[in-house]
């Protein structure tokens, strides 16, 4: 009945890996030596010196701010992250249990309906709609993450950074220098990376000339999957269950023998050590004096089972393996690490979003048909 | 400073025209002839002897019912059309002129928020939640529908069928057969297009392993684009612009002269006239004598335009172009006409949603970079 060979075993869907599916100018990759630019410049170099403020800017712009340029991004920002309160009321009437990222979805897609450019498709109007999006989704994803215990909303301090506003939002009181960095570290490193599957998701609902909020809300929902935002958030699940690094080498072996995949190591793009996943160590080492004792030492685990991966395997950690760490240690609870993630992301996805609509096409491949033949229809009266 | 060659012209975007990005079994499209077949049933057939409730069987059964388990599913989907009053109450609140396809995505999302099996990944919860998504989705519709003129929400009617309930729930009033069976009939010719744009972002959302309503949230938020869900809502913009069937020949010749497209004609895929036009004219014509006749004769300019750009342009229409005018006819403003679309097209969203979990793979291309080539980072305070 099917119009495929049915003595060959059917090939394994391919994903599209490989296949070019557009041009970009907005991130460089080469994963078989681990380089990772974004408009040319080095994610190391950004690392080390860059705030997220100027990598939007330069994500946006294409090329780094000016001081003065800075200055006025920063504070443009700031000034935008604000949210309706019908959506602040929506996120705290949610029902007990409601997943994170579903919650996120939804109020992110609500920001179309309070924003006075919804509908606007000028390059000025999507790089407005832009800020506020990438403003205001850390008011939500802060919201979200209080509203779970039963904590009102902080207010934004808009004197404050972006990454030090969040924390600020998330824990209600102000954070340190080496934890604010520590973040605004992490939300560097997670901004772009090309047509990972999120960004694709945006680009697909953009290619239609659907709205920025559209495709962020697409993005929002594709990163909500386990094998996109979900991987960090079982790296920590992966570190409490070894518990210490005695266990390491006999958990791998375990795993392993059971074929079982082990979360935080490869990547489809990668084929040596990720080349953020450095800075996220480094900082997590920094932030992990101030944790109680009680709990995982996940610097230690971490680092032993990278030793074993490597000895067993050959395979290198990915973004997600020391992020797990470095998320947890700034007090964020592993199912809501997604969202922290969305937090960077948004900067990429709408940078692709941009891009997509200066050279648009309609994004709609083909499918390999595997059903039935023609056959005839038979009206339901005379059916068995 | 990129690495193209410069002195070529940029090639333009193919937004994977051609390219096959994964199986299916669901439906047969073979443009060059004006074949559209669901699981191996002629959409000619299916068109004439068929109902949505048994096509929405057909779909996610891969076979069509015998009679009791075609009124098991009936009543069982109109069952689940009542949603949570919660999302009734935030249609009602959105701001006036908020865009109808960016509600029904915010009200789309949200029934996540309320499906007792939201986060359920198994075969059976996600029949349960295409289920109640493909009949909330309706109820979702028809109030957004009727809150832009201050009307509350009309409880949907378990006795009717989806097409009847659907136009009570719009109207207030149950419709005549007539009317009932031409929206049934586009309802069943709208149900699947094989990989469209839609039906694509809502593969690669749900290829991450994130949920069905994520999923349906992107397709919706795609759908809402111009190049896709738009384009009936211009055929009826162009037919009222045009006036009569004596002004079409100026009309087109001006539009051709000054390299303007024509809504309504050619398609991507279909080379010949789309199969599913001629059932839609059909039951356009059928209902024609209901309507005020100081409005424009849609069918005559519609039956002229198609006489004019045979000759002109040797183009057939698509499925958009007489579906402007059954839908005027149903008494659905054209501003409304990608929800309804998505009324029947949800059903394939879905579809396709299930087959993309049964044999999954990441869904993650690749970009051909065209940016600027690696530059050396100058901290800000250096900048010029």
């Amino acid at each position: 009945m099917t119009t495929t060979n049915v003595e060959t075993e059917p090939k394994k869907p391919t994903g599209l890996a490989g296949v070019i599916a557009g041009k970009s100018s907005v991130g460089f990759i080469d994963g078989k030596v681990g380089i990772l630019r974004y408009f040319g410049y080095d994610i190391h170099e950004l690392a080390e010196h860059s705030s997220f403020e100027e990598t939007v800017y330069l994500l946006w712009n294409g090329d780094l701010p000016s001081p003065p340029d800075l200055a006025d991004f920063t504070t443009s920002l700031a000034s935008q992250r604000p949210v309706a309160p019908q959506i602040l009321d929506f996120i705290a009437a949610a029902p007990a249990g409601v997943t994170p990222m579903g919650l996120l979805r939804t109020a992110v897609s609500a920001l179309g309906q309070y924003d006075p450019d919804a509908e606007e498709m000028s390059i000025a109007a999507n790089r407005r709609k832009a800020g506020r999006l990438t403003a205001q989704l850390a008011t939500l994803v802060a919201a979200i993450h209080r509203a779970r215990d039963n904590l009102q909303a902080v207010a934004p301090d808009p004197a404050l950074g972006h990454a030090a506003n969040f924390l600020y939002m998330l824990r209600g009181e102000r954070a340190d220098s080496t934890t604010t960095r520590a973040l605004d570290v992490a939300l560097v490193l997670h901004a772009d990376h090309g047509f990972n599957a999120s960004t694709f998701s945006a680009k697909v609902t953009a290619a239609t000339l659907s709205d920025l909020h559209s495709a962020v809300t697409s993005a929002t929902g594709t990163l909500k999957g386990p094998l996109h935002g979900g991987a960090n958030q079982r790296v920590r699940e992966m570190l409490d269950d070894i518990g210490t690094p005695e266990r390491v080498e006999e958990w791998v072996d375990a795993k392993l023998e059971a074929k079982q995949k082990i979360m935080g190591f490869g990547h489809r793009v990668y084929k040596v050590e990720d080349p953020r996943a450095r800075h996220l160590r480094d900082h997590a080492r920094a932030l992990q004096g101030d944790q109680d004792a009680g709990a995982t030492d996940l610097i230690a685990v971490s680092q032993r089972l990278v030793e074993v991966m490597a000895e067993r395997k050959g395979l290198a950690v990915n973004v997600d393996f020391w992020s797990a760490s470095l998320y947890s240690y700034l007090g964020v609870a592993p199912d809501l690490f997604p969202m922290v993630f969305a937090l960077s992301r948004i900067s990429g996805w709408t940078t692709h979003v941009m891009e997509q609509y200066a050279d648009n096409k309609l994004i709609r491949p083909r499918a390999e048909y595997i059903g039935p033949d023609a056959r005839a229809y038979v009206p339901v009266a005379d059916r068995d």
